[in-house]
């Protein structure tokens, strides 16, 4: 190699650095020499083996990175959740201020991937019906793929899902008989355990094919069918009047531009006096999501941030009752999920690819470190309309109580 | 009187039912004949005695029926606080689109009661500096003039306040040696509940004099002058390093247009480690306060929708924890507060005047239909830096554990 393409090579390192930011990692071209921050010791070594690969990352760090990393063109020597922290957390000092390439590049993505009703049809198609025997390998057993809440630290994977379903229909005080819409139900294990343990009506929406069929499935084996209809539609075409409306892990696959829509169709569904509930990925200031996540998992997502939640509540007059912030919930849930996916990822290469491993274990390990450093957070959301009181005096039955000792009428209780 | 001159004032009173909403109220003039909308049995009857009264009211209905009352124009036959929540209540379906009279007259009030170093502290002056002894006639006996907790509904008012002050206490979870900074710190009661019950050092800002006199007193009563600092100056001239911010009961005196400021201050105190807590009179989306509340007892003030509070977060990237609504409790706080009041009247109108007596009653009365109804709400926001781990696992201790018990290291735990 000359000195002048020495150079080149170890300024385009350079470039990739400064693009990344501070992160305490060593960029290595072809097993030589490689460039670190000075004065860090690296958490993990990045070696990059050829100048087509080189390029790419230069050009557009982001989806370069992830790209060549699926593909198998990069070796990471180090611990690929550590490695993907260490970089969130140089990042998180400050709000991110991307590149005019990036903002541009990102326009053109929320473009190709516009949440129209048939887009996110597409969007939707694309992540979620690619098998239910994928899902069964890393998912539990009743394949609930939202954020578990964890009692304590110990509390298994299963028992997690549940305990998080629970405590969905703890917050909203579900009482025998009422009628809950569900936008985005997943397999529906949400909604079979609504009308399960709480003896609620549930209709529930989705518009993935093999979701639903599994859902409807499960309804009809566990005598369930009467209690729950699954419905395979866009939450768009909800119709009827309900009690409550529950969405968990939906809103980040609509796009902001669809939330004030969605505010409509719930107050269409619940008026002045239900109640609801969200339960969704977000941020703590608008940003995209990675363009690398939207390219190669993700279709269409964006998570949002609080300010951008408003337009579902303010035209409607609803009330924020509660909001609750689980993103260490999250990691956890996503650390097991990795653990289990590492566990079947021969046979997930047999039903694939080896790209399709490298590029999902990116996925699953980028998503622990941005849940543990905040570039990445869970919100669940309670609130209610202008005509229902807040269902509870404080929150300390929701952690002292049985749900049947709180009181069915305390949904309309008086305040005086 | 003519049948002209009566078919003008019914039309006059007609417009009146028309901008205050379709609210179950009668209007009736000279204790004549009167109007209620059809269909409707009022809750209570509004009696204008003179013409110059009637105009003062179709000109300009909020603040025009707020001063009648106050000056004894009007008689309010029944509850005045269900007559408030009726009107409330009528006009809590939709966001209120305001008339461009009103919008006007706001921005001009806005101008006139700017929330600059100058302005805020003569704001401030007008409502806090109006006598302790006032005060002490019907807030509790460490004068907390904000929302009070009530774990029960029959818990007493001197012990909710002493309740939500510790509940702060136990959302920050506060422990011994760390060092806070309150910013509006009224009677000095939190400050001082924060130093003795959790051993903090704090530094305590408020540009009321009378308030920070009575609570500096307070601190040497009790000992505890080396651990809280009073400071009578504005919290834009807050100045060192903290390990938390907490203000109660500041927010809604600020103005939006401040919020970005203040998140700097905060993040200039905290750093990216630190954690806070916001407190504060809120609003389910962006709308001014009552002119009537501005003009006559909360000069410059300005509850906020929880989207112009992410002014504040976003740009230091600031994590939100925990939002919970309190709005019942600031109801019944209000009705503790007005039964006093009430008690007391005779000797605030021998301190001020009858006019006063009226003014305020119609603001406590008011302001308890504001909770009741939505029109406010009450908000606690609990947040912390990007670099801060979430103090908790879940959100039980604070219900199930005594402080003691919840552990001292949890602020910096692992995720993993």
């Amino acid at each position: 190699m000359s000195i002048l393409a020495r150079s080149l090579e170890e300024r385009l390192l350079e470039a990739i650095l400064k693009a990344i930011g501070p992160a305490p990692i060593r960029l290595v071209f072809k097993n030589g020499n490689g460039i670190s921050p000075p004065g860090v010791s690296p958490t993990a070594t990045v070696m990059i083996p050829d100048r087509r690969t080189l390029w790419g990352i230069v050009l557009d760090p982001e989806v370069g990175l992830g790209d060549a990393y699926a593909d198998g063109r990069i070796h990471i020597d180090g611990d690929l959740v550590a490695l993907l922290e260490a970089v969130y957390e140089a990042a998180a000092g400050a709000p991110a201020y991307n590149s005019l390439y990036s903002r541009l590049a990102s326009k053109w993505m929320d473009f190709q991937q516009s949440n129209s009703l048939r887009g996110s049809r597409h969007n939707i198609h694309r992540h979620y019906d690619i098998g239910n025997d994928f899902y069964k390998l890393w998912l539990d057993p009743q394949l609930v793929y939202t954020c578990a809440y964890f009692p304590t630290p110990s509390t298994s994977l299963e028992d997690a899902q549940i305990a998080k379903m629970d405590y969905v229909c703890r917050k909203l005080r579900l009482q025998s008989g009422e009628t809950v819409i569900e936008a985005g139900c997943g397999w529906g294990a949400l909604s079979l355990h609504m009308a399960r343990e709480y003896g609620v009506l549930v209709k529930a929406y989705n518009i993935s094919h093999e979701q639903i069929a599994f859902a409807r499935e499960r309804a009809r084996q566990e005598g369930l069918s009467h209690q729950v209809e699954f419905v395979e539609d866009d939450y768009r075409n909800v119709t009827g009047k309900f009690d409550v409306f529950v969405s968990v892990g939906m809103l980040e696959h609509l796009g902001v531009d669809q939330y004030r829509g969605l505010g409509h169709i719930i107050h269409r569904s619940i008026g002045d006096s239900g109640r609801g509930f969200l339960h969704f990925i977000g941020r703590n200031y608008p940003t995209p999501l990675s363009r690398w996540i939207r390219k190669r998992i993700f279709p269409g997502a964006c998570p949002p941030a609080l300010r951008e939640v408003a337009d579902i509540f303010e035209p409607s007059n609803f009330s924020v009752l509660d909001v609750e912030n689980l993103r260490l919930h999250y990691a956890k849930t996503l650390e097991l999920w990795l653990d289990r996916f590492e566990s079947s990822r021969d046979r997930v290469a047999a039903m694939y690819d080896p790209s399709f491993v490298r590029a999902w274990r990116l996925y699953l390990a980028g998503s622990i470190a941005a849940f543990r450093c905040g570039t990445l957070q869970l919100f669940q959301i309670l609130f209610a309309g202008s005509r229902c009181q807040p269902g509870f005096w404080t929150r300390a039955p929701l952690y002292t109580q049985q749900v049947s000792a709180i009181e069915a009428t305390e949904w309309t209780a008086s305040t005086s």
